[in-house]
């Protein structure tokens, strides 16, 4: 049997802000930072060791990851920034408001942008100044790989590569994993996991740092999942 | 051409204590934590973009690389923690105060201790709790790779492997690369980047949270190297 432990990053600026985030690299408030914190002692706590930690290029998942690792007292675990972990991008919204986009859009059809598989929200345009081509950690990336919008579908595309190519097979290997990644980066592998529904997947609501342990029979489906809180 | 750039992390708690540290993990003060965040910055503004960055296991070092990193905006820097970079292991010296370990071993044996090429300090005993065989950041290596005390020479020995094996060919590949490590471990790499010989190495200083900065030609051989202030 194996385990892999993932946790939601902490809150972030435009969390509080109820701003659309996407990839934009917004930063943890100290509300996000103290929930990093929390998650690195409770899994302190609960005695948890790991061989290697994953993240996404967004600082606020790293900040996340790296805080509760310096709880952990383990700063020099391997860590792996991800592309493929980041949040799903979210196209034209990122850095609106949801109650002003809500206003402009109706209710409705901004309901659809969050929480259809589908339906990806209107596209950046590629000379708009919020596309990440220009951003250094996507560098090594060709610019049809940088996406200017996504629907839950499209991250979950991209998140999978990653999960059976790289991570699967080091799970297999014995590696103890830590992971900390965003909401649809996690509903992404979790419906994958889980073999969610597409309709399913969309309500799917993620805690902010609680980490979650997934427990893996040898063919990496899940026998079961938990989360850790302060009272574990 | 080669760049590669070098810093020694800022003010440790046993450094401003007085005390031997070697292997110990003790963390930055919060002086040394401005030092960190001042190299980061004199970095940022003097233009330097790096591919991947190496440091200790020890979170001095650690942590000055994550402050630069943060400070720099390239959080997701890829970043490995490597034990040859350690500062040079000081045997039964660590945690004795210099002053009281001067007046218990007089001063002369002291300055042998700290400025002979080849003498360690006396070795830790095996039992010594002080010994790092139960620190899971060595977990991966056989119990004769972990050191109970070192002279520079032996540091030296430890840490070409990583520089010839694996860092050298990277900077050959084009890699910029950043590293944050230790007064000794430091002196080790100058010492045969320079071809510096056993008497004047140990004389060599180098300035904690100053980033230097050595460019190498097509053989790796230094042309010049020189230190980056906050009037470059």
């Amino acid at each position: 049997m194996y385990k892999i432990v993932f946790m939601r990053h902490g809150q972030s600026a435009w969390n509080f802000e109820n701003r659309f985030t996407g990839w934009t690299d917004v930063d943890l408030t100290e509300q996000g930072r103290a929930e990093a914190k929390t998650a690195g002692s409770i899994l302190r706590k609960a005695g948890f060791e790991f061989d290697l930690a994953y993240t996404s290029v967004l600082k606020r998942a790293i900040r996340t990851l790296l805080i509760a690792l310096d709880e952990m007292d383990c700063m020099w675990l391997p860590v792996s920034c991800q592309w493929r972990l980041n949040e799903r991008h979210y196209g034209a919204l990122q850095g609106l408001n949801k109650a002003e986009t809500a206003d402009k859009y109706g209710s409705e059809q901004v309901h659809v942008w969050r929480r259809s598989y589908t339906t990806p929200p209107p596209a950046l345009n590629p000379d708009d100044p919020r596309t990440s081509y220009a951003a250094p950690a996507y560098r090594t990336l060709s610019r049809d790989e940088i996406p200017l919008t996504e629907s839950l579908k499209d991250t979950v595309a991209r998140v999978m590569p990653l999960w059976n190519d790289v991570i699967a097979p080091q799970v297999r290997e014995g590696k103890r994993i830590l992971m900390s990644a965003h909401g649809n980066s996690l509903r992404a592998l979790f419906k994958e996991l889980d073999n969610i529904s597409d309709d399913d997947i969309v309500g799917l609501n993620i805690p902010t740092g609680q980490p979650i342990v997934y427990e893996l029979d040898a063919n990496l489906k899940p026998i079961r999942n938990y989360y850790l809180d302060v009272n574990t």
